[in-house]
């Protein structure tokens, strides 16, 4: 490539104004150069998301450039971390000036929130692909883990569940608020940090409750009971759900226990700890909606208003990915 | 994808040995667990591999495997860094066990040999390409970097330069010795920790000498006069040139110059601490030689054995990369 388009690119992602001051070096050498502070450990996690897999085709520059981040964000909320430095490698078409203007603003926008620097990376003419790796701390022992939660111990979400979700069914018909919520994920930072030392695991709903509620469950092999009137679903999602026809009705119903992309967070607490749970809502900036108990019995079973025993049509999404689930 | 799939892309990238006692949580939660021993900083470096730009397409996924790695291990070298965690994104077109392993394979092998951790990743679906992000540790204030070098230094380079140039040239003809350096660069790991508190500036050679060199000479302002005949070329590589015509001959006299993929590392070592760098030598398990000065003037200017100044037909080699060169 020639030299103005390398230059072009450079000086959009040289441009964030965060100078934080454990960057000893941050863009510029040949790796970055970082002090993580005294008594603290390091958090770390990588989300790659592939034009049409993780995104449709045609999704905005602004909204793939939020969510990348959005995403790995929500990973060190999960683990009760404050975020800190990012890296980003983008491989793209061809650096369209419009679009990589796009790309950065969001992406800055969110990181700049964050107080979050990107600190190195790199940059691709191919296929459309973005990697974010995010650093975080947490404070020694600290963490939130996805093992942890006892029989007995209550589970809660952030949130509300099935946005994202019937976005993507609904496509151009979803409305404003919905894919905003595909588009552009909150992650769940504030929640995640005030609940170091509350709740006994935790972790991101990415590929649907029952499947993640179902990793944080296995590694004690324990279970769970839901009840279904319980889970948090927002008003967008309830009236676009009533404006289905009955078929399409049915199926929509499920979207709160198995759709995708909601970047929420899922997590048990002690019976011991739910007043401390009270007073750290405060600092959440997000709901928070108990949803049902952790159980000896292995399998997660979701109950109706009339105690009967629900059975979802599809139990999780899963889309082509490894990831951090291990 | 299939449950089978996704336990057997797990199978492959969770199948390492290495565990180490800094990393509390590895691969299995929503992000790694990690602790940097007191008094280090942490060196931290990303880069993308994309099939058809960084390799050729149908390149061994060994090769790919050992590249992507040896790439990321060699920016940790050009801080002086020693190696401790990784994590990979890797994008598949599809899962073929046969390629998974091959890639696993060398993946891990190099890995074990640093004593280097997996301790995160992402696996999806799409067109071939390769991220890693590899962390290190370096003694507070003891990093190498790109800026630091004085007009006087004496200007060194690890290993032979040109190899990997000639054997994306040569193609099929490349021979297996050429071929071996473009497909397995060795990293220069042990040589990147001799060389704390001797080198002035450090950089490694990834684009090509004179381009590289230029960016290490760029921040001070500086130049550099190079001698021509003593850029270190192996013997594989003089006599695959003598055995080529005339006007080839001349052009590939130039890719010790101007060449990328050797990943060699650059540095410059002040008058002062000349007997220091030989005493550490014995520490670089490969050849390190001796090839100019810097100077106040800017440019780089090279010399032929006759003391004529030589100007080669090309300055370096770019790919599509912004890269840590920010």
């Amino acid at each position: 490539m020639s030299d103005t388009e390398f230059d072009l690119i450079r000086r959009y992602f040289t441009r964030q104004d965060l100078n934080r001051s454990d960057v000893i070096t941050g863009i510029g050498d040949d790796a970055a150069l970082l002090q993580v502070p005294a008594g603290m450990e390091l958090v770390v996690c990588m989300d790659t998301l592939v034009d049409g897999v993780h995104f449709p085709t045609g999704t905005s520059a602004a909204a793939i450039g939020h969510k990348a981040l959005a995403v790995n964000l929500s990973d060190l909320a999960a683990m009760g971390a404050e975020p800190a430095w990012l890296t980003l490698s983008i491989t793209i078409p061809e650096s369209g000036p419009r679009w990589l203007a796009d790309f950065s603003q969001a992406f800055f926008k969110l990181a700049d929130h964050y107080q979050v620097q990107l600190v190195g990376g790199d940059t691709t003419r191919g296929p459309l692909a973005v990697t974010v790796q995010a650093h975080g701390f947490v404070p020694n022992g600290l963490a939130l883990r996805r093992q942890g939660a006892q029989a007995g111990d209550h589970i809660y979400v952030t949130g509300t569940l099935g946005d994202a979700g019937l976005a993507l069914q609904l496509a151009e018909n979803a409305g404003a608020e919905l894919q905003h919520r595909l588009d552009y994920p909150e992650p769940r930072v504030a929640a995640g940090q005030a609940l170091r030392g509350i709740a006994s695991a935790a972790i991101d709903i990415s590929d649907g409750l029952l499947a993640d509620l179902g990793h944080l469950l296995a590694s004690g092999q324990l279970g769970a009971a839901l009840s279904l009137n319980d889970l948090p679903r927002s008003t967008a999602f309830q009236e676009a759900v009533q404006r289905c026809g009955t078929e399409a009705r049915a199926l929509f119903l499920d979207l709160p226990l198995s759709a995708g992309d909601d970047y929420e967070l899922c997590f048990t607490v002690p019976e011991e700890s739910l007043q401390q749970l009270e007073a750290a809502q405060a600092q959440f900036s997000c709901a928070c909606t108990y949803i049902g108990r952790v159980e000896e019995t292995r399998g997660i079973r979701c109950y109706t208003a009339d105690g009967e025993i629900y059975a979802p049509a599809t139990v999780g999404y899963q889309h082509f990915g490894v990831s951090q689930h291990g």
